[in-house]
């Protein structure tokens, strides 16, 4: 297992897979398109990752969070349209298999438990700060403390997505920015 | 595959699973437990469900379910309850398994997704139910359709425990109370 080209495929593979989900988002991290990519046989990846939504798991660790970055005011604004993203990216089918694989895979491999904390501590901890700025700034009161918000208004979504398997909608994204208390912006 | 004694020890475990979840809760089924209910050896238990959580799945199919069933009035304090009791399964590492083996192997497998649509739709139709007949009597002023009070609710309890993997709280479940609109009871 430590021979070098076995590690030189399996890296050259999470790099084709880290740009091909950067670039075209996670449907197009396929064991063809990933295998073209590093310029390895479609077998050796196979090899590598059996399951695609695991590939994509390790890819998306070393992959920049794209969620509740670059805040802008009026908060309420920002944060629909952050929601909305999110509620858009969980009606595909590859980021329920991935956010499901994660939490599913989590509990029994310490590896994936590992990503899965990165990435819900990179949510909580960025829109806990950002609510905090606006509630200093007078643009909400917020009804509980700014570290349950991701749960707040995430977990509907993913909820919405995974367990009743549909689309979240602008009615339930506008009742999760309502949650978290009394915005004084429009 | 269709040998008779393959089915009569498949039909004898999965008896002893539902027994033993109805009991003791999804804890008690182990292999070791359900094949001594069972009557069968813990290998011949093995050869039919491999990995517990999914036998949990199939049991789990034709067991009541236990949630937003009986409504009380306050229809708020029975709520609290029934959102307390999901919060308390949640936290559960049996439950967690259960849930998100449900919302992943959904993904993939017909007979799974049938078993996660049965229970999401029993979920969202009662609490719908419950919430229209409680508005009819004036208890409170829904914000959103009451089909989107499971997602509203139940999400960020089943977002904290397999997204965040921490237990839900009260906070928690008092924003989701107060995210369903304006309540007349206290």
């Amino acid at each position: 297992m430590t021979d070098p080209r076995f590690l030189r495929s399996q890296e050259a593979i999470l790099t084709a897979a880290r740009a091909l989900l950067l670039e075209s988002g996670p449907t197009a991290v396929t064991h063809a398109q990933v295998a073209e990519r590093a310029g390895v046989g479609r077998a050796t990846v196979y090899r590598h990752w059996p399951r695609t939504d695991l590939l994509l798991v390790e890819a998306m660790a070393t992959v920049p969070m794209p969620f509740f970055d670059n805040p802008t005011v009026p908060t309420k604004d920002w944060l629909r349209r952050e929601l909305t993203a999110i509620a858009d990216q969980l009606a595909l089918d590859d980021v329920r298999a991935v956010s499901t694989t994660l939490a599913n895979s989590a509990l029994w491999d310490e590896v994936v438990d590992a990503r899965r904390a990165r990435f819900a501590d990179i949510l909580t901890t960025r829109l806990a700060a950002v609510l905090d700025d606006a509630e200093a700034r007078g643009e909400l009161t917020l009804v509980l403390p700014s570290d349950h918000a991701a749960a707040l208004t995430i977990g509907p979504l993913y909820y919405r997505s995974t367990i009743e398997r549909s689309a979240p909608d602008t009615t339930l994204v506008e009742a999760t920015l309502s949650a978290l208390g009394t915005w004084t912006t429009p």
